[in-house]
């Protein structure tokens, strides 16, 4: 990365580079090799560093990320106005050919205090979860929730939180049509998560399509006895208050057994990470997703296991994923995924390109090419053992891509449910992201936005634009601060707030 | 309507009768025309009156719902196991020859006490409406809400409630696509409720698709001044403390105006009543949804707009709702809805039958046809003035068809963009539902619902099954109830208990 007071360049072929101050560039500035801007240019946003003729290509991390739609001068700033999409990579094109990097030692020795769970997974918090058949009973839950917190929770100090699964499946919705097990598995994966410790409970109706057992089907180890779930018309109940109370006596059962969960040192080849990013900007690919990039290269070191998502944003990088991939099948893997969102997208007359929000080019990410260019970069360098699809569970070590939508409460759901215990959310613009079921690492790609909101970014990767700290320097930060998230050592900043964002579950099939 | 003490019989040319006793019918029970029972039937389930013969019709509400799957006996048990269902009407034969009722008498001297809007429409409630632009501002508007509730509220005693508005759309989608248009739309109507008052406040993020300006677009008079936005990554916010009080501060210019409404007398013809039917059974269609029918006719002959909705459970009635419409548009209108859904649901490999839930067959509803024909009992016997696709807002004095998905809060939440202030939902089974926008008055089919789930159910149709009361008697009632509820002198179930669902909205296009 090659950098002046004012411009980073991130490969030595590329013709334009990033402006990383503040205040932008003014029009006539002098920059390096007797550049000089002809005009005002924003913070995060391009200079063409060359002469690029009209539909010459215009070149960012040393790719393609868009054409010129007209011939720009040196100095100029490069907007999506003056620039034309790239057609996305051809799937059919794309050899498997691996190309995986030269393994790196072993990371040992780091560990976190986490609750070990009968079924070998491990919290980070002690969570009591409700899970839900159908929304029907979310006035119930939230009922419930609020008097458990109230009344109950104080007399089991070990458990952290309790927390409603609520969401808009369950009914209403054609059950038995083939997408339906995406919204299906990821209800049931979600209360498989291991801050629930396997004692979740079930609110549930009683005329719903999605049967309440079904949440607990593909965990027979953790399935909770019958008495587990309860159902609002069961006939034995007269009236809401009969239900409230039942409803808080079979809390009290699961809050006893959570009580006992006690922390212990687990290696951190226990961490299970979950890694997006939301209100993206030019600089999410030059600091916060490589800091998140190289942390996840010592998690995958260390032994645990890491995933990232986001399939749009991924999509126009596939080309340079596929090589990474552990074998042939990861890698069809990874392409089927991809075909299969093309056609979902293609049905909804859409295409990857409306991905790109007005924050996202305000902030100077002019296509999704580039978007998606600065996302895979908290990849890192690992390879790609397994590849998810929505809703399904991690299975290996190692880093796996989990097939998402980008939207962040439909990915965080989705991970949620793949089974991650640490989430890392890095942004540009800013969103105050927050998940009450899993701690959420807030992650700014520039000093700007996490000084403005101190109390809502966790840690500044701007460091990294201003050259205070390298990207290694960064990583390693991250890492030892998931430990201490993971350890419950240190609150993020979501949590400190109580601010948390409701479940979305990703629905591809129809509603009746 | 002929009935026994155990049976009731719909139609004169009907081969089935249905249950009406709780405890259901005895094997070799001596029943009405020397019928006797073959087997144990439950409650709400249909006994063969005739013998029908292997692929004959089985005919109820005077229409054929189903075929004999086998050959059945007089007295035996007609279920779901032994019916095969019919081919939905074909939409291309069904000619508009209109058969309009004869004109009844308009309804005249009937008002009720609702606040008066600028734009003509009434409230019934006084509440203050925080709509937002997307998911990511979730965790401070419900910071925000909490805190107006404790701090503010009191000192407005004027004002009902505050509520937000909050939704999964805005982020994440592709917001360009023509299905988009569904979400947007309600979205922008839903703030254009009456009951909010025109004094919707708007919390937005900044770098999202759907721009929070674009929120009150529709209502040029209602649209509040710029600064009735607020924008969390406006760079004025020191961290996330200046964007509560910054909340507040809006809030209270809002709280003042609507501080000012007052109740005044209002006809009825200012009632714009929503009805939906969820957890149905097979007494929906003799007791609560025809009881809703009269009421809707009352309604409209007192000049008011009522509308019913949910596609898949008219679909297999469109036959009898064409030639209801007012005019050759209105009848097309309505075709064109069901086409749309027919193909929404074919390309998710669904079909009209993924509608029945477990619960509405354990309740006796065999086939989405014999739900249909319940379903549209609620629809009265008015002409059809007007259809609204999803989201869009009531047009026309009358009865009007609101195209929804049939999913209760789906549902609701399309009723309310349309503009109800007060909404009729009819159960069977046993819902809790309830809306904080606008009062639900929940009515049970059975007395069996009403007596276990006395806090929960407002009104007891179950008496029309039971004799004490006629369908026009048990519409009067319902009718001034809605009036009582209107005026704010009576408080419906779900807000005695303060039960509420959130909003759900219906997006047909894809996520990105």
């Amino acid at each position: 990365m090659k950098k002046t007071n004012f411009l980073i360049k991130t490969a030595e072929t590329d013709n334009v580079a990033i402006v990383t101050s503040i205040e932008g560039i003014q029009e006539g500035s002098m920059l390096e090799d007797a550049l000089i801007s002809k005009e005002f240019i924003p913070m995060g946003h391009k200079i063409a560093l060359n002469e690029l003729p009209k539909n010459s290509p215009i070149i960012r991390y040393g790719q393609i990320i868009g054409y010129a739609a007209q011939h720009i001068q040196p100095g100029e700033w490069v907007h999506e106005g003056k620039m034309s999409l790239p057609r996305p990579p051809e799937l059919k094109d794309i050899p498997f050919s691996s190309k995986l990097t030269a393994e790196t030692p072993p990371l040992e020795g780091y560990t976190f205090q986490g609750y070990r769970n009968p079924d070998g997974s491990v919290g980070t918090k002690n969570v009591l979860g409700i899970s839900t058949s159908v929304q029907c009973v979310a006035g119930l839950t939230q009922y419930v929730v609020k008097k458990i917190k109230e009344e109950l929770l104080p007399s089991y100090p070990n458990v952290d939180d309790v927390v409603a699964l609520n969401h808009t499946y369950g009914c209403g919705v054609a059950i038995d049509a083939p997408a339906a097990m995406v919204p299906i598995k990821t209800i049931q994966n979600i209360a498989a998560n291991p801050n629930f410790g396997g004692e979740v409970m079930v609110i549930g109706l009683g005329c719903e399509k999605l049967r309440p057992e079904r949440i607990m089907e593909p965990h027979p180890k953790k399935q909770p006895e019958k008495s587990s779930i309860l159902y609002m018309q069961d006939p034995a109940f007269q009236g809401f208050q009969q239900m409230v109370d039942a409803s808080l006596e079979l809390a009290k059962q699961h809050l006893q057994r959570l009580n006992e969960r006690k922390r212990e040192t687990c290696p951190a080849s226990e961490l299970v990470v979950g890694m997006q990013c939301g209100g993206s900007d030019a600089f999410s690919g030059l600091t916060a997703n490589p800091a998140a990039g190289f942390a996840a290269d010592l998690i995958v070191r260390a032994g645990g296991r890491v995933m990232f998502s986001e399939v749009t944003e991924v999509r126009d990088a596939i080309h340079l994923l596929v090589p990474r991939a552990s074998d042939a099948s990861v890698a069809q893997a990874l392409i089927d995924e991809m075909k299969w969102y093309d056609d979902y997208l293609l049905h909804g007359e859409a295409d990857r390109s409306a991905n790109t929000t007005p924050g996202n080019k305000k902030g100077g990410l002019s296509t999704i090419v580039e978007k998606a260019l600065g996302s895979i970069a908290k990849s890192g360098t690992s390879p790609i053992v397994d590849v998810l699809s929505p809703g399904e569970k991690i299975r290996k070590k190692g880093l796996s891509f989990a097939a998402t939508p980008a939207g962040d409460f439909v990915c965080g759901t989705l991970q949620l449910a793949a089974g991650m215990n640490v989430h890392l959310f890095m942004t540009g613009r800013g969103t105050p992201y927050g998940l009450s079921m899993v701690p959420v690492i807030k992650i700014s790609s520039n000093t700007s936005l996490s000084q403005r909101w101190f109390d809502l970014i966790d840690l500044d990767a701007g460091q990294i634009a201003s050259g205070d700290k390298t990207v290694e320097e960064m990583g390693w930060e991250l890492f030892h601060l998931i430990l201490e998230v993971a350890s419950g050592r240190k609150k993020v900043a979501a949590d400190v707030l109580g601010i948390h964002n409701d479940l979305v579950l990703f629905n591809p099939g129809p509603l009746t």
